[in-house]
């Protein structure tokens, strides 16, 4: 038996499409020449029956991720139960964004609704003395319609041309940082389409992964 | 409970980009138009102990799909002992070959040097009459590289040039089609660099597999 590392449990399908991103995202996110360097994953992806947290830990997962910044309403508590570490995503955004260089204080967040009531990036955000700029209510009805498309797979210019455009009316409003903060969001929001820096919390939750599971990462042989 | 479709497994890591890039045809590959439609996904992409199956059983996986070429050469067998169906990529595919039209009776076969010495695809080819052509040894040679650069995560355009310039030649010897024999391969073989059509075993397993569980998929409500 080879040495081997620590197992990432993924906990996936909300949505889908967002979950095979944020595998993409991870496995680009290592450090791998070989195969073999790469992390040993397994993926729970069952959107009818969303919370498989008990099935992960049951598989050996060490650590877990989440893909999905709405369900991390129920994350503290479910790591609670569970008794296994999950990466807090927003977390890890949050801490992201005060590290920032040159550094900023008004942060825009595009999100679902359930997000954005439930005020996690808030309340993160908060604890560095960022300021949170949210879309207007038509705006925040269309950005819930787009995430919507996204999930129906349909992802077209018209999308793209749109999300971009209520990035800007909150750039315009003074926002020096975009938060794609539904994991739908990345897979329609260029950052290139974006006059100020986009961070993807699911990018930087496959690198907080990596970062944590990476020392045990098999060196090459 | 609602009611849930098939558990789908994925035995995956062999390897990760390739995973990951099967993970997602799935998702597209699907017609769900709400995160609910999609199938149930459990997946072990484990680069250090490929053979996972026996914990997708125990996760309840209904069928499984083995996104990789080369391991192909073991499934039959541990289809027999774990009892669970696996979807045969490269029956899939000498299926799909078969059924082109207008028909062809010349295939190419660009994949690793283990896949290719299985004799795999040439025995499931010739079932219904195909011949299949290989590279020269310097040319598989080559081919087995860049899918090691691929498996490093470096896919360039010298890259994307070179495997296309190498199933070209295959053409030009009388090659009608041309797989893409080792789940790397599409991930740098763009279908527009060639001029014939190009087979992805890994969208025809993705098909299949939706095709397989699609009569359970749940429906929209």
């Amino acid at each position: 038996v080879p040495p081997t590392g620590l197992l990432v449990g993924i906990l996936g399908g909300m949505g889908p499409a967002a979950t095979a991103d944020f595998y993409e995202k991870l496995i680009k996110a290592t450090p791998a020449r070989t195969d073999q360097e790469h992390l040993r994953v397994v993926m729970w992806a069952d959107p009818t029956v969303p919370d498989r947290t008990e099935a992960l830990k049951d598989a050996g997962a060490d650590l877990i991720a989440v893909p999905c910044n709405t369900a991390h309403a129920f994350v503290p508590r479910i790591e609670l139960q569970v008794g296994v570490r999950i990466i807090h995503m927003i977390e890890e955004t949050a801490r992201h964004i005060d590290a920032m260089s040159p550094p900023v204080d008004r942060v825009a967040l595009l999100a679902t609704t359930g997000t954005v009531k439930a005020g996690l990036y808030q309340d993160w955000l908060s604890r560095t003395g960022k300021k949170v700029l949210l879309p207007t209510a038509p705006e925040q009805a269309e950005v819930s319609r787009i995430i919507g498309e996204v999930k129906a797979g349909r992802v077209v210019t018209e999308l793209r041309h749109r999300i971009a455009e209520i990035a800007e009316t909150l750039v315009a409003r003074g926002a020096q940082v975009v938060v794609a903060g539904c994991t739908e969001i990345p897979l329609v929001l260029r950052p290139e389409d974006v006059s100020v820096p986009v961070a993807d919390p699911s990018q930087i939750l496959a690198e907080a992964v990596v970062a944590e599971a990476g020392g045990t990462l098999i060196p090459q042989r």
